[in-house]
């Protein structure tokens, strides 16, 4: 909370800013400058022997070259299918492919149509979830409105959010995810500042988050649902449930998504994408809306990319229709749980035996969430994160996961990436973080 | 500039109004409701018999099924460069792809790199043209700055100024585009009420304009690229050029770019499409910005989009390597010719004898722009457009393709588009609304 001053002095000095910054948009100043990613980019490039544990990409050797040759065969295999392919596809979404959207999800909730009232009238597609979690945003948020995000959570939404001109707040969080008594404090709080109309929206990473790579549990769930439909007076609070990683379960049971819980289907936003579990290339995301904001999602959408692109929706659509995504899954839920055990034994075996690190074996994903002693300080820039360079090895600063307003922002966190390296390169890259973690502490 | 003061009491309301639609932010209140083409798709779904001179979309019949196809194959005949185009893209897209279209540009502009300075570092691929010029002008447009458009101008792009909050000017045209003493004029207004400040774009459609299907004047290129650097004051004003039609030139010859003229190269933001050239499904447009602009519309762009679809990239990319994107360019732009000839001789047939009906031969788009007699209100909801429907043909209306800020904006226009059907239906069509002029005059 102490960093609202600095938030509302933003937005009043924004026409200056605007003429400081050589003429921009206060978005385009509020958007702030150069990337974390892109100076992590930067460092691989220059030092090619690095592991990079940070990038957030999918396995390069497991991409589905030929699955998607296939669906591409069967989309050209009939010339009227393909020309419809090449055309405008609408605003909304090829229809094929949101209905089975609908159906998949609601066949891994456990849900049918009926009980839950959804029509494939409600999914919308976009070119990747990031699209999806903007539009949304975009609809609902003006500048110095709140979302509540687990602290730490997934930082490019936040980067979203700082565009916006909204407040990222951040909750409290343990290994079953948001903790409901944290929200409610926070709900407290605005209620008695009186800002709760300010407060639209919780986001939270429901499967495999990122960065930390816990599951929010079935219970907290169904509370969170609760406590946003509770909360909810003069505005709305929606909950915006991002499920990318979903797909990517290794091990354990697949719970209802959170959306799941909302019976009157009015406060959910469900986001996905195919981007972990298929291709991100192709990049087809999709959000699933309450009823409401299906229009107004759709007019933002209509203003800002006139729809996405077609081609890769009728690809993605016969990629499901010819069962070529459940097949891909099963080899790369197999690859992946590969690495994340040599992952996490790694991390034992180098890291283990130091005092203050701590870390959690997550059932999916792509991430591993690393806590260091706490003298340490992991942020880039920082003597740990250099040496870790040096060292041979590239990681995600933990403090660079967290909502701007969250106070003590901690900064001995680490997030690991296993998406990208193969298994013995994950092994060079965790011995390296063992060396440097040894070497400053 | 009658609309002035609707305009700003909207944004003090806008609070209030995002209060009464429901918990929308004031972009999506701005953004209007349903659009006309919606109401448009829906005439036409119930009654297919219609034919649809109103539709903007590209000829199915020469959708590229067959380069595509080959493209394909270049792909896939190399499993590495399929896994590439399988894998995250960067926010400002593939290199390769870039490179190409930053040359083919300078070659059509009869300049090179080095005269110009320009680099393939302000190219940047987006999802569509409409994503790059909403990405730029979400990048320099506050609420209640002002866009001077053409008046009449593409109404999608005047949608996505609405959903900006941003003020759409009309600027007069005749036939050979925007006139610079309209422009001046205008920009004298704003001078002399202080507005000057506010005014940061300029927006035309350099090619068989969308709707007029008029070619912006070599000299007048020149005349707008300085009055715009002269009249930027403690604002930059910016040039938005909308090439999207460059390449559909059936007569004449091309004439070098707005952007051509800017030989500072801060002025001109050049965007660009291969949705009607190519394909609007693989859906690729970019955008050549000023050395200033880069940084900030990338920024803009990851936390908009994250990056688009890099599958949609590699494919087009490979269609210009392979020499296919001329090929096919030869085979519509006959195609079109033919059309645009049927179009033209149908309307001096069924519309030429009356009275006070004016039409101008484009040599290229998709377009013929109809002025009807005076007396006549062509308009959504008019008795014009509900005989031409009964008649079995549907347009857009010409008044829908106004900016908002237009003083008398005519009632008399129609946009013809020859882009969908075949030429009988094209001269069924055009005898219908020939038909239903008669009889409504």
């Amino acid at each position: 909370m102490l960093r609202n001053l600095e938030y509302f002095a933003m937005i009043e000095n924004e026409q200056q800013m605007s003429n400081d910054s050589g003429h921009l948009s206060r978005r385009a100043c509020w958007a702030g400058g150069k990337s974390l990613a892109t100076v992590l980019m930067a460092k691989s490039l220059a030092q090619p022997e690095l592991v990079s544990l940070a990038a957030a990409f999918i396995d390069g050797e497991t991409l589905p070259v030929e699955p998607t040759r296939k669906a591409l065969d069967a989309i050209w295999s009939n010339p009227q299918r393909a020309k419809a392919a090449l055309q405008y596809g609408t605003t909304i979404g090829y229809p094929p492919l949101r209905k089975l959207l609908l159906e998949r999800m609601l066949e891994a909730d456990g849900q049918t149509a009926e009980q839950t009232g959804l029509s494939a009238d409600q999914v919308i597609v976009t070119a990747g979830s990031n699209a999806a979690l903007h539009l949304v945003s975009d609809t609902i948020l003006n500048p110095g409105d709140i979302v509540l995000c687990g602290a730490p959570s997934y930082f490019v939404f936040m980067g979203t959010l700082a565009n916006l001109g909204a407040r990222a707040v951040g909750v409290d969080m343990d290994e079953h995810g948001m903790l409901p008594e944290s929200l409610e404090q926070r709900l407290d709080y605005f209620e008695q500042s009186g800002e709760l109309d300010r407060v639209k929206a919780i986001y939270v990473i429901s499967y495999y988050d990122n960065p930390t790579g816990v599951t929010l549990s079935a219970d907290r769930r169904r509370r969170l649902v609760e406590i946003a439909k509770q909360r909810s007076k003069r505005t709305k609070i929606r909950i915006i449930e991002d499920t990318a990683y979903r797909e990517l379960r290794y091990w354990g049971d697949d719970i209802p998504s959170v959306r799941s819980f909302d019976e009157e289907g009015d406060t959910v936003v469900t986001a996905g994408s195919f981007s972990k579990s298929f291709s991100a290339g192709i990049r087809v995301g999709w959000a699933v809306l309450p009823r409401d904001l299906v229009g107004p999602v759709l007019t933002q959408k209509g203003n800002i990319d006139f729809g996405s692109p077609n081609f890769s929706q009728h690809l993605m659509c016969a990629v499901m229709e010819e069962g070529l995504l459940d097949l891909h899954l099963q080899t790369i839920r197999a690859q992946y749980a590969k690495k994340l055990v040599a992952m996490v034994e790694a991390v034992e075996e180098s890291l283990g035996p130091i005092d203050g690190v701590r870390w959690m074996r997550p059932g999916g994903g792509l991430y591993l969430w690393l806590s260091v002693p706490e003298h340490l300080d992991t942020s880039h820039g920082g003597r740990l994160f250099d040496r870790a360079v040096e060292e041979g090895v590239l990681y995600v600063p933990g403090d660079h996961c967290h909502p701007a307003e969250y106070r003590n922002i901690p900064k001995n966190t680490i997030r690991l990436s296993f998406g990208v390296p193969p298994c013995d390169e994950i092994r060079r890259g965790i011995a390296a973080l063992g060396r440097a973690v040894k070497q400053v502490g």
